[in-house]
């Protein structure tokens, strides 16, 4: 086994490398603040907004701006209509102040970067909107760091397969890290690559999905660069 | 020069593959009579959308999602709040539609496609919204035709070479096609690679440029195989 046991690593970017659903958390919370007091008593805001998101998912995508169209489409359902207008500008708002607020990059997230490009290949692979994970890439500070940067429509094992053929690099010397078993985990086993989870505090529940539990798990990504150089409590990473 | 002056022929994709401004020009006609009737008499509604257009352009980008929230936010302001509910609701169905409503080629479109790819490398280059587009290409019957393509934030210089470089081709065995002098035509003259504009009914504001009219030009794709192999009436393609 070489020093590096694998050429190129991986890096999911979301709640990966900085801050992402706390924020829609924030605003969803600000959603049912702005919308409870149209909708009749007992129904469940915050659950519509989560239904109209599932709709809208296959038509519109993953993404602020599909969130933002999901908020509005439910604020009018869930009002019956008696929402006024003030409070869909709010809405509005809140997206396009998602779209320009400040990337706030994960603890060690800097150093961790600067020491696996000393001898890996890096590439950053992303779900969501382009134009808004592209600014996200430009402000991190990080953008230098990497060899690619993909935007893509869905992280499924097709998706990774043709990441991997443009980078000219074989699965086995592939690690993929990321924060979400189902996106960043499962399909780049599925191509016999590596992965390594590094779980979020909080996870968008589309993302969710059962599996064995026999995952490659760091706490931070502070423990990244020691478990892929094979020096870490994770033997078989 | 070899029968095949170039290697490598980019397409875009709207209004130059399949219509589409001419949806966008709908879906205004459409927002004007919903929101009118909520609006001061002389207000020129039409005209206050693409305000909040060119707004809302450098935080949200191109494409239906981001065109669909200007004309959330333009309902609000130019109905000075009076808007209802239902008018939004509307608003988003309105983007929703147009983001899966069917593909609609241009004529001799398929034709064009598969006598151009008996002797070139086919890539289709389209700004706009991730999901959207490549919904578009993979339901337009033509996608497997391209070797890649290549949803893009800007449709600059940089854009075009990292995408020759992807691709390992030389600028001057490059050819562009499309409808937009300002995204298809001048950056990938500015690189040293060769275009071609087929102009489109429609131009969306923001894509008119002003150039000296030196630009080899066809009146239709159908003429396209011919001009690249260098017998057409256009000399210099």
């Amino acid at each position: 086994m070489s020093p590096t046991r694998f050429e190129v690593i991986g890096l999911d970017a979301d709640d990966t490398l900085w801050h992402s659903e706390d924020s829609f958390a924030r605003v969803e919370e600000r959603f049912v603040e702005l919308v409870t007091p149209y909708a009749s008593a007992g129904v469940d805001v915050a659950a519509a907004l989560r239904a109209t998101e599932r709709t809208h998912l296959p038509i519109s995508g993953y993404g602020v701006k599909s969130f933002t169209l999901a908020m509005v489409k439910a604020a009018v359902n869930v009002s019956e209509g008696r929402a006024p207008a003030s409070v869909f500008a709010q809405l509005v708002d809140l997206g396009l102040a998602m779209l320009t607020e400040d990337v706030r990059l994960l603890p060690d997230v800097p150093a961790v970067l600067a020491d696996l490009a000393r001898d890996h290949r890096l590439v950053l692979v992303t779900k969501g909107d382009l134009v808004h994970q592209t600014r996200k890439v430009e402000m991190s500070g990080i953008a230098h760091h990497f060899e690619a940067v993909e935007v893509v429509l869905e992280k499924d094992p097709e998706t990774y397969a043709r990441i991997l053929r443009q980078l000219g690099v074989a699965p086995e010397r592939f690690c993929m890290v990321g924060n979400s078993v189902r996106s960043d985990i499962l399909p780049v086993l599925a191509l016999g690559g590596h992965a390594v989870h590094i779980p979020y505090p909080l996870l968008w529940e589309h993302e969710h999905v059962d599996h064995d539990g026999d995952l490659d798990e760091l706490a931070s990504i502070k423990e990244l660069p020691a478990a892929l150089r094979g020096a870490s409590s994770v033997p078989n990473v």
